[in-house]
Order: structure tokens, then C-alpha cells, then sequence
């Protein structure tokens, strides 16, 4: 049993889907979230620069004494995780595996789609990962760099959110998948309009809930879940805009916690 | 008479078209450029952390030796500006006074539209300085967040480009302005779509053009103009992706000079 608190870096908000998944599967776990909103967003960066701010988030938390860190995000996932894994010495896990592994059960006929930002898809992690565990898979990776900006800007169910989508998943038209990984954690907010343009037959994969799904396995391989104690929630942001508690509200579905400000 | 080179700062490419306007009205000046790519967009950041990062950028091109320095960031220019005017020992020009300057010369009925960043128009800063200089001015501020993503991502004359205009702007609709200041870097590029909604009437302002006359202005009262050297320009970015190249041809319109990257 471990009543340190589980650590979350997104490279903003969107990471709040997975926080609020893992406050749904793991209610008596006491949780750090950081949120890199100065820096925001990282999936138009190279992969240099998001691994050295993810490593810089990564040691803030570490410093927290947490007892494991979900990486919430995907570019961060893609081109950090594989490096940071064995520098920080407590269990990281990060956004892409729990997709790739809840898409393969999921799919029937192993031809999935995976959409992204430009870093995460240029990376290339999903289909490399897909493949290594299944090598009959077929993947069809596309980038829908105006998705994050939709959602932030909030146009959910906007008929311009539907015609964006359109336009971005066009080369899937004809393609067979029966299964599309939402490689962002944004894009869950914009399921309606992405399940409506793909047909109800695709299933569509948001990786917070299988993400909480394997923290809740590792602590309990670990035997280092909480219990006995009133958890705590904190927000940890690097910048606060005045749009920040709306923007928070919307991912998080939920009354926002305190927020904090750090600056690095 | 004065050889060192002009600093041009911008939070990442946007400011390559004011980097262009100052090369054709000032052939004979050196020029550095620095975008902060690494941390860019400024326009959803706070107050504090974009006075913060624009202090940094401003001590960098200082420490190169320039002998002014041009703000090409709206945001910069309307968060940072007054606060760094006096900490840098060297001529500081923003965008906004330029924009405004050219924007009361040109308009009739001065009903005067403004649209930019969200932290440029929270700032109101242009509302400010044009009715500081004719207090009859009636102006209107609107963010255009969809904008900057949109000119990322190309679609300068894609009909959802038309349509998030044609949103953003409808506020403008029958309150008679005959003047639209174009308060963000990118927003010339989408010049044709924006006119096209506002119609012919609608003067649009682009202070590129603007600021390049105002910093030969300058030079000239300081006589410092270049004169008898072969002038060399500098792009500086904090962080270099794969797209950088083709969306600093799309600003800059012309063959990209050699990039350097730096660290802070």
C-alpha cells in the first residue's frame, strides 16, 4: 500500500480526460496533474524540444514524490517515453500502448486508423507499435493539426468542425477500417462529429480510459495502491490564462480543483 | 551611419512578413531574425508569461549587437512593449502603433475594426492607442483563435477558411466600419478571404509595411542607416520542425536564408 500520490503530465488540458478516467477507476488515489499550458501545444515541435520539456515536467513531478507518472500525452508519449523510461526510477506509462493494445482487441479484421497531431503521427509510434504486436495489422496514420484549435476554440458540433473532419479522414473512405485510434487527447470531444463522418460501424478508440485501466494493473502488480486516506487532487499548471477554467471544465466534465502556478 | 544589424523578433514565423517589408524598404540593413518556434503561440498565453519569454528573445537579439529592434508579435507588442521599452538601452518599435498610425491616416468615418490573438484583443490595447490619438475613433476587437491554425495548416483560400471568417466576423456586420486593422502576423495571409467577407469597402490594414517605415523613420533621425556593406540576414529559431522551411516560404515569399537553431 502507498499513499503517494499518482503523478499526470499532459502538455496542457487535454490531459483532464485521463485524469478524470483515472479518478473514475482509482477514486482513492490522491493525484498531481501537470499541465505544460506556457509551452502548449508540443504535437507542432520537433521531437528534441518535446523531450526536453517533457523530461523537464517529468522531473517536476518525480520531485513530488510520486509513485508512478501517466504520460497523458500523446507526442510526449511518442517521442519521450521510450528515452525517459529507465532515467526516472518509479513506473511510467504512457497514452500509446493502451491504445495500440485496446485496438487490437477491439478490431476485427486488424485494419486500424490512428489519427493525430503532425508529431505524433510523423513518429510513427503508433503503427510500429501496432505492428509489433500484430504483424498482420494494416495502419493508416493521419495528422489533423486544426482538430486541437477546434476544440479549444470549442466548436464541438460546429457544422466547420464536421467539414474539417471531412476534409482530414477523406483517405479513409474506402479503406475497410473497422477501428480508429484518437492518437490526441482533444479528439475525444470531437467523437460526434469524427463517429459521424467514419460510420457508426468503426469503432473509435479513446486511450484514457485503457490507460487508467493499466495504472490500476501496475499498482496492483506493485501492491502500491492507496487506501485509507481523504485523496487529494492537485492542479499544477506553467501559465494561467483567463480561458483556462472553461477550457479545464470542458475536459474535465467536473468541478475544477485548485490550480497552481509554477514557472520553470 | 551605422553597420550593426537590425533584430526583428516574432513568437515563431508570422513576423517573416514584416522580416520582408523591412528588407524592401531598407535594402542596405543586416537583418537577425528570431522566432520563438519552441514556445510558440504567444496569443493564448498570459500577460505575465509573454512579457517573460519576450524579455528573453529581446536580451538575445541585444546581445547580438543590434541597433533596434522591430516587435513583429501583436501579442508581444501589446503585453511586453511598455514594460521593455526602458530596460533595452535601443530603439523598441511594436506593430500596434504602426497599425494604428496607418489605420486613423486611412480611415473616413473612423470606425475602425480591430481583429487579432485573444490575448491581443483582451489587452485592448489597440482600442487604447486609437482613441488616445482621436478620441471621435469607434473600434471594434475581435479574436480570430481558428486563424493562425488555418494559415498553418495552408488553407488560405479553403472554403472552411471562408466560413471561420465569416463567423468570426459577423459581429462587423452593418456597424459601418470602413477600416480593419489585420492585428496578427498571419492574418495577411488570409487577406482574400477576409475581404471577401468584409467586402470592397473595407480598408485592411497590415502594419508590416507600416513598422518598416516607421524604423526608417528612425534610423534616419538617428542616423543610423547602413550604408557600403553587403548586408547579411539571419534567421534564428528556437526550435526547428520539418514544416519550417515550406511555412517560412509561405511568409516570406522568397528563397529562406540559412537557419540556426539556440536553446534557452
Amino acid at each position: 500500500m502507498s499513499n503517494q500520490p499518482i503523478g499526470i503530465f499532459d502538455s496542457g488540458v487535454g490531459g483532464l480526460t485521463v485524469m478524470a478516467a483515472v479518478r473514475k477507476a482509482l477514486p482513492n488515489e490522491s493525484i498531481i496533474y501537470l499541465g505544460d499550458t506556457a509551452r502548449v501545444p508540443y504535437g507542432t515541435k520537433s521531437a528534441e524540444t518535446i523531450l526536453r520539456y517533457t523530461e523537464e515536467c517529468l522531473a517536476f513531478l518525480a520531485g513530488k514524490n510520486v509513485k508512478a507518472i501517466v504520460i497523458a500525452c500523446n507526442s510526449a508519449s511518442a517521442h519521450a517515453l521510450p528515452y525517459l523510461q529507465h532515467k526516472f526510477h518509479l513506473p511510467l506509462l504512457g497514452v500509446i500502448e493502451a491504445g495500440v493494445e485496446a485496438a487490437l482487441r477491439v478490431s476485427r479484421n486488424k485494419k486500424i486508423g490512428v489519427i493525430g497531431t503532425a508529431a505524433t503521427i510523423n513518429s510513427d509510434v503508433y503503427a510500429k507499435e501496432l505492428k509489433r504486436r500484430d504483424e498482420t495489422a494494416a495502419v493508416t496514420g493521419l495528422a489533423c493539426p486544426l482538430f486541437v484549435p477546434l476544440v479549444e476554440e470549442g466548436w464541438l458540433d460546429h457544422p466547420v468542425a464536421f467539414e474539417i473532419a471531412q476534409h482530414y479522414l477523406k483517405p479513409l473512405a474506402g479503406g475497410g477500417i473497422d477501428t480508429l485510434i484518437l492518437g490526441c487527447t482533444h479528439y475525444p470531444l470531437l467523437k460526434n462529429v469524427i463517429q459521424k463522418v467514419v460510420g457508426d460501424d468503426v469503432d473509435l478508440i479513446d486511450s484514457a480510459e485503457s490507460v487508467a485501466a493499466a495504472l490500476q494493473k501496475i499498482l496492483t502488480e506493485k501492491k502500491m495502491p492507496a487506501g485509507g486516506q481523504k485523496p487529494f487532487c492537485q492542479l499544477t499548471v506553467t501559465d494561467q490564462t483567463p480561458s483556462f477554467e472553461k477550457l479545464a471544465r470542458r475536459f474535465l466534465g467536473e468541478e475544477v480543483p485548485a490550480v497552481k502556478r509554477i514557472v520553470f
